[in-house]
């Protein structure tokens, strides 16, 4: 059981509600209340000791932010305003009080540079710290970027620069060591593209050969990539193209658009385009481009 | 660090936020999107192995009940109808695929029934499984409960009986048993609270002596609780007044209001009054009641 033949199983038998415009498959869900003029963006994300961080490596500032990062990657991903949040949080028997107030500060300075405010959760005790984050955001109704809206001709961009997570987990050392600790959720940026508009979009998290098929199974459309991707100094191909946990943007437009090379201090970078093919179907310099990012259910790249 | 005292730490330094109606110290978040005639009911439940539930002797089908279960009784809890909902899972090593579907069997059964829609969640590998639940839901503008609005003078009602959860918890066996694995979410009965309209109401998750104690706290008022407790059968008084996971509700009225005796098969028992004092404190027969439900954080009956 992979982890996308497991969500296809729980996603099949998904029954309609009113109001849910998108459901199981993109970065959030989107939902309308009625007679509301913004669309609701709801997301959830784990961050699990031993999973998605170390307790000896990472320092607990480092936990707090990232556990809010993941979810508000999510909602720069869609284009939407992050509003408020809810923080399930389950303490180990080692955490300290010490521990949780380091935490709470770094999950606070990032909740103040993006604007919301933590408004719930549950807490629990058990034998490994876990988190799960539950961020409410907002984007004008109709609005919201989808992963499925590229189109063949549309052109591809990344935003940054790509491997510095996965460097910085090999290495433990300097700007990536910082850039897997602390990722920047390009909330600016996503509200920029969804005026643009993009066409598609989504936050890279697995990786972008993994991220770009998902982008392009749930469009029905294939990429080709044009080379020129954006490396993080000092990272491999290998980790810009399989690292996960940059937390950049993935997004499309219709040809000419005028998308600037930076913006808000981050970089853009057209690195190929959608063409029509077999859904999923990246090529990179005349090769396939498998999709190798991380998988939970494989325990491997994938 | 308490439970109590770590969620007063988390709370006192939250700031605002526009559309937050309610934040951390309620069942639910209430937010108001920008004009929405809904409000929206946001809350969020863990359910972890080893805590929540045993793998042992917990069928993986009441297991995803219960998931769900918790979540919906918040919303029940005020008076709100369940819309969406988001579930993050992560699976142990001893997970095979027919626990699994058996979970997800067990919670969709539950989730038809409450007109619920599984709209999302995040998927992960871990040592313990476990299970964070979202539940949106909608309560007409400015209606939902508030655990905060008993004022003195209201007579304090629960609906069906308890202890029944704690005994079966106890014995693994009979109608007790069936009650603490799946438990009834009091959907309807929350609805019709909220057009009575109750002035205060929670759900019993962590026990009578507990839940009363903080509703109690949130109004800033005192109980006197007049005995009559309905008593599951075969339950002790301990466990009526301690035992949590019964998820019936707990509320308040105005004095002369006419609550049935029974509502949708649910039995309707008067039990006390508000009446001024300390808040949270809670008089039975005379005597002063203690808080004594379970506290997760002094791994204890507190």
């Amino acid at each position: 059981m992979d982890e996308t033949s497991l969500i296809r199983r729980i996603r099949g038998r998904t029954t309609r509600a009113r109001g849910l415009l998108v459901g199981i498959g993109d970065d959030c869900a989107v939902y309308r209340p009625a007679g509301a003029r913004e669309d609701l963006l709801l997301t959830t994300d784990w961050l699990i000791e031993g999973v998605h961080f170390l307790r000896d490596t990472h320092p607990p500032g480092a936990v707090g932010w990232k556990a809010l990062a993941r979810g508000l990657s999510d909602i720069a991903a869609m284009g939407g305003r992050a509003k408020i949040c809810l923080l399930s949080l389950a303490l180990a028997p080692w955490t300290t009080e010490q521990w949780v107030t380091a935490f709470f500060q770094g999950f606070r300075r990032l909740a103040r540079a993006s604007g919301v405010v933590l408004a719930g959760g549950d807490l629990a005790r058990a034998e490994r710290l876990a988190c799960d984050i539950v961020v409410v955001g907002s984007a004008p109704r109709g609005e919201a970027l989808l992963r499925s809206g590229a189109r063949p001709g549309d052109e591809i961009y990344v935003s940054g620069q790509l491997g510095g997570s996965a460097l910085g987990l090999a290495t433990r050392r300097g700007a990536a060591w910082q850039r897997h600790l602390r990722p920047e959720p390009r909330l600016r940026l996503g509200e920029f593209l969804r005026r643009l508009p993009a066409t598609a979009a989504m936050d890279l998290s697995d990786g972008l050969s993994l991220d770009l098929y998902r982008l392009c199974v749930a469009s029905r459309v294939a990429a080709e990539l044009t080379g020129g991707l954006p490396v993080f100094p000092g990272a491999s191909l290998d980790q810009a193209l399989h690292g996960g946990e940059d937390y950049e943007l993935l997004f499309t437009v219709r040809p000419g658009t005028p998308v600037p090379q930076r913006r808000g201090g981050v970089s853009l970078t057209r690195i190929g385009r959608i063409v029509r093919g077999r859904p999923g179907r990246i090529v990179l310099a005349g090769e396939r481009l498998r999709p190798l990012g991380w998988d939970h259910f494989l325990r491997r790249q994938s």
